[in-house]
């Protein structure tokens, strides 16, 4: 059967994510996650981009905030702030349960890949989804202010020290899930996709995994990546900044220079058509597209067209 | 100044312990709790008898449940069973914040002791509270089911294994807080008063603790215990089903028994004002009173014929 592999970190990740469950069966669709952004925090195991897909997949996710769990409470970490402890991470009372279970089970010595595959069927998503690798690999943002771990810098401090440079710690002594370098190998692979998700904090530390990028780039089916930049900016978190800062032009075109090599095709929004042929002009053939999701149809489309993309590249 | 000191597990003891708190002050008044009872869940550490004190203390207890915190939510531990988790031991959204903080401060070093102190003043409560020891101590229930940690036994099988009997696993090793001991020795206590807990589950415990029930008889203030026995059974808990299993009759004579030659003095319940005699006999000067404590006067005057009582004893 055919197969596809969806590269994908957060938020913005998770929503093509979404879109690619609405025409691609269980069967026909592996998801591989970030977890350079994983961290301990108030005694428990916190996998953000891993809970994040969670939540989209199994229709759990907050439409409020755009994170955590729909339904939430908020009294345990209130709690731990009127007792003087660290609560600049906010833990919702339903996300903290699945938070306390994993931990429980990686103190058991149960491999994060496997807990993943039960917590998402203990949710009812049947999709198999692979954490970037069992062992841990931290994501340490470099920046005026010294070193930072993501979410030091991404939650705790707003973003808002300037970044100097990204290093994702234990990712050569990582290694990629055996399924997945299975599947990069098989003659059923179609395609492969890089969601939306911030190239330098969700997805560089996928590719800083021992040995992925090379069997990514060796895989004969095309890999194609949808650009996170629209316009000149980032529709949520802090990519734009990062380029700045790093000293790249905040442009769709830069996002397709960093992927390189690994590139057979690129989506870039409709805002910045007249980019396209600066992305060509790379060697990479570029789709124009609606990138913007806002609503489930949004989603849906862009799946459609990545799926379509990947056919024609083949 | 004068100096009493409080013996208490958890929810009976503490109606006696806010009574207290109403006529002596944090400078006269020093509580000794057990941590029999502490386990470790879902990987926080839980102290429920320190807890129900705080709780019972600082205002903050649960009117409704008779354990836990006010103003209490459990999105967490519904989700725990929602994931296929341990959920048979309830803990509250506000709580757990409680039970996450103390285990992050016993991971980095800190004594039980320390953290409790600072959990207290945090409440506002200014009475000085010591678990009955650093090192831990944990209440063993041997039963017609096998070995149970005294949670197990408690909570999840609601009491109802049959006891043959129990063990307190550490208290040998375990040393009384040295405020304590030097609390013991000095001239200007003047009272030691066991709160109506169960003797065997709550008291015990801390009187198992190495060379304290020694130092509590040797020290030259009376000692008086409040029995938990009211009209031949116990107003909450298993204390009677556990006596009775233990092939103890059961009754508030059989309690001033099991204290033996610790009780200087014991107060017993007006229901049982016929077996005052049968208490005397064991050469223990009696008190009968209203021991039922449902309203915060009944607490407040309980404790003054307490204090009343030592006054007399001296």
């Amino acid at each position: 059967m055919a197969q596809y592999l969806a590269i994908t970190g957060g938020v913005g990740g998770a929503k093509l994510a979404l879109g690619l469950t609405h025409i691609l069966s269980p069967q026909e669709l592996t998801f591989l996650v970030n977890t350079g952004d994983d961290f301990e925090h108030l005694g428990v195991h916190v996998s953000p981009d891993i809970d994040t897909l969670m939540y989209t997949l199994s229709g759990l996710s907050n439409p409020e905030t755009g994170w955590g769990r729909v339904n939430e409470s908020w009294n345990f970490i209130a709690t731990v702030r009127e007792l003087g402890g660290d609560g600049w991470f906010n833990l919702g009372d339903r996300d903290l349960a699945i938070h306390t279970l994993r931990t429980q089970a990686l103190s058991a010595g149960e491999p994060l890949s496997a807990i993943t595959k039960r917590m998402f069927e203990t949710l009812g998503v049947a999709y198999p989804v692979y954490p970037m690798s069992d062992k841990p690999v931290r994501t340490m943002v470099d920046t005026a202010q010294g070193e930072l771990g993501f979410q030091h810098y991404f939650v705790r401090e707003h973003c808002e020290p300037v970044v100097t440079g990204l290093r994702f710690i234990g990712a050569e002594d990582a290694a990629a899930p055996p399924s997945i370098t299975q599947l990069l190998l098989s003659n059923e692979l179609q395609g492969i996709i890089i969601c939306p998700s911030n190239p330098f904090l969700s997805v560089d530390p996928i590719l800083a995994v021992n040995g992925l990028r090379d069997a990514l780039k060796s895989a004969s089916a095309p890999l194609i990546a949808v650009s996170p930049i629209i316009g000149g900016t980032a529709v949520k978190g802090p990519t734009a900044k990062i380029m700045a800062e790093l000293e790249l032009q905040v442009s769709t075109v830069a996002v397709a220079e960093h992927y390189g090599d690994l590139l057979d095709g690129f989506i870039i929004d409709q805002t910045d058509r007249d980019l396209k042929s600066r992305c060509e002009a790379l060697g990479v053939e570029t789709v124009v597209a609606q990138t913007l999701m806002k609503t489930l149809d949004d989603r849906v489309n862009l799946a459609q067209t990545a799926v379509k993309f990947l056919s024609s590249l083949r």
